[in-house]
C-alpha cells in the first residue's frame, strides 16, 4: 500500500518544486477525477509560484474540450477514462499554457460511473515534457473516492518526479 | 473565527451542490492563491459531475491572461491581488467555460509576497452569475498559509450559497 498520506503528498510536491526549480521548469496540472486536488497539493508549498504555472480541472465533456483540446471524437470512441484522452490531456495542457511540463489525471473515483470494463478506481495518468513524447499509464486503485483521489494525486506527483 | 475545518468546508460544497442541481445551473472555480483547493473541496462531493463545470488555478500572470483573460494593463495596473484582477477573472471563468456561476479568489497566502499597502492574508473574492453583475468583497485573514488558504476557501463557498 503506498504512503499517501497529507505529509507524504506535501514531501512529495516539495521534492517536485525543488527539481523544478533547478530545472527552470513550471507546471501545468489537468485534472479530472483528482478535480484540483493535485494543484492544490503542488500550491501548499510556499515559493510554489517559482514553479507552478496553472492547473486545469476540466470535469466535463465541454470543459475537457474547451480547455484542454480533447477531440469530441476521441471522447466518443474512447470514452473519457482512456489512453488517448488522457494523452490528448496532457498535450492540451501545454497548448494551453506556458508550461514546460504536464500532468494529466482521469479516472473513476467512484461510488458510481463504473462499468465492468472500468470499474471504480480504473484511473489513467499521463505525463509529458515540452518538446517531449508523453508517456501515460493505467492504475487499479482500491478503496472508496477518497481513497482513490488521493492514490492519484500520489501516483501523479511521483511520476512527476521520475519524468523529470 | 470562522469555521474552516475539512468536515465544514465539505458540508458547505454539499448545500452547495444541491442549491446548483436544484438551478439546473453549474460552477467554475477561478483560483489563484488557494490554488485548486475551491475545485478540489467542491469535487469531493460523490456526483458533483452534475453540477461542477470546471476549475481553474491561475497562478502565474500569464496563465492569468491565457486561461482567463484578464488583461496585461489591469495587473500592471492595479496589481493581481485586487477588484479588478478579481473582476476580470471571474468574468473570464465565465467567458472561458459553460458555466452559470463562477468564483474567483486573489489573495496573498504568504509566507513571503506581503507588502505595507497588501499584507499577507489580504483576499479577494468575486461571485457573478451568467448575465449578471458580479460582486467583489476583499477579505483580511489572519494566520499562516494553510490558514489564509483554507479562510479563503470557506468564504468562497459561502459567497456561492449567499449569491445563488
Amino acid at each position: 500500500m503506498t504512503n499517501t498520506t497529507d505529509e507524504h503528498l506535501r514531501e512529495l510536491a516539495s521534492a517536485i518544486g525543488e527539481q523544478l526549480a533547478a530545472k527552470r521548469l513550471t507546471l501545468c496540472t489537468a485534472e479530472s477525477c483528482t478535480g484540483g486536488w493535485i494543484a492544490k497539493t503542488v500550491t501548499d508549498i510556499a515559493g510554489s509560484s517559482a514553479w507552478f504555472d496553472c492547473g486545469l480541472a476540466a470535469y466535463s465533456y465541454e470543459a475537457k474540450q474547451g480547455l484542454l483540446g480533447v477531440r469530441p471524437e476521441t471522447l466518443e470512441h474512447f470514452g473519457a477514462v482512456s489512453r488517448e484522452t488522457v494523452i490528448e490531456m496532457v498535450s492540451g495542457a501545454l497548448v494551453h499554457s506556458g508550461a514546460g511540463v504536464a500532468v494529466a489525471v482521469t479516472g473513476i473515483a467512484g461510488p458510481g460511473g463504473g462499468t465492468e470494463d472500468k470499474p471504480v478506481g480504473t484511473v489513467w495518468i499521463a505525463w509529458k515534457r515540452r518538446g517531449g513524447y508523453p508517456r501515460a499509464e493505467l492504475f487499479h486503485f482500491d478503496g472508496d473516492r477518497e481513497s482513490v483521489r488521493r492514490q492519484t494525486v500520489a501516483a501523479a506527483l511521483e511520476g512527476i518526479a521520475q519524468h523529470l
